[in-house]
């Protein structure tokens, strides 16, 4: 039964969630919302939604900019380079950005009729961004059910294991990863040192999977 | 101190709530979402913000028209005539609209330092609008709090009082409700028939308040 919204921003995490849970996902959404690499992940969100004949929509937020501070959403030079985990990579939340991409899904979710919104946020999210933990998603989802005519739920089954647990689900799935985006610079190649490049690396690395992504170096 | 972001319609209960706590109001926001009427309140909404020198912006959420549907994004002639709380009113919902507005205030005001987000829903908003009920209320609130490095929080102080209450406070602070807009319909003059129309004048009376709005008949 397809009962699920899914937010796909065509990223590693949520790819796999689309191929593993693709009997149950209606739809698919992607959100623009004026970051370097927006245009980079939404192309492979695309790609997936097509191969796999799920309707794709994309919503563009371009009010981010105008009210929102973020070395996201201010130019791929901006972006720091380091580990995923380290204290300089606060630097790219954008406030709340869960929040809003949630409530937006719930509505279209209330909307279709659909009864679930599926999230592919993960352990590794926790440290930096409040708005991937599990009180933030219990509590959304308890917002969004009360929220909404249809009781819409959240439903994030990654919330609790690691990056590299979803890639090894990915591998087990044969998804090919180099048609999936994660630079958060947004250039014509994945710098291979920002935060989540780095992060992206070690999680292919340790579920054994040849990275055949091109890095700039 | 002023440490609150107002969700600003420029309606009859929003506008009472920035008069009211103005001493605490940093900034108000309004939403353009595609309705009919979104012009005509947001003009109010400037005017009142102007006056008491509060700041004041206004995003525009084109993407409601694409991909949710209701009488109130139809055009004027979609929406029904009668009394507030009837059962065609509910063609006037948009999907966990309040969902939608407070995230993106919420994001704001983490953005800002701010540390509430108000709202002016009030009880004769639960029967119809399940985003304006206090479970929600409470529920969004403890989502916000969890999603955000400053722990923002919901405030929400007309929850349980009635539209002729809030016409009370509204008195005895010398509004003049004239320079609000509730008509769904967005036309050059109140319609009168519609259920916000009826609902504000009844709420008027209640309060005793001579009702100088012009109505189209």
């Amino acid at each position: 039964m397809k009962d699920c919204l899914l937010v796909l921003s065509g990223g590693l995490d949520s790819t796999t969630m689309l191929y593993e849970y693709q009997s149950r996902i209606a739809k698919a959404v992607s959100f623009h919302y004026g970051s370097n690499h927006n245009d980079k992940e939404i192309a492979c969100a695309a790609l997936h939604c097509k191969r796999l004949g799920i309707e794709h929509q994309v919503i563009r937020l371009p009010f981010f900019k105008d009210v929102l501070h973020s070395s996201l959403l201010s130019g791929a030079d901006a972006i720091p380079e380091g580990h995923y985990a380290d204290e300089n990579m606060h630097s790219t939340v954008v406030p709340f950005r869960n929040g809003i991409m949630l409530s937006i899904a719930a509505a279209m979710a209330e909307d279709s009729g659909l009864q679930y919104v599926m999230l592919a946020n993960h352990s590794g999210d926790h440290a930096i961004y409040p708005d991937c933990r599990p009180e933030f998603v219990g509590a959304m989802s308890k917002a969004i059910e009360a929220g909404t005519y249809n009781g819409v739920q959240l439903w994030a089954p990654y919330t609790n294991i690691t990056k590299a647990d979803i890639c090894r689900h990915g591998k087990a799935l044969g998804i090919d990863y180099s048609e999936t985006w994660s630079c958060y610079k947004g250039e014509d190649k994945h710098c291979g040192r920002c935060g989540t490049c780095v992060e992206r690396r070690e999680a292919l690395a340790a579920a054994g999977i040849n990275d055949t992504t091109e890095y700039q170096e």
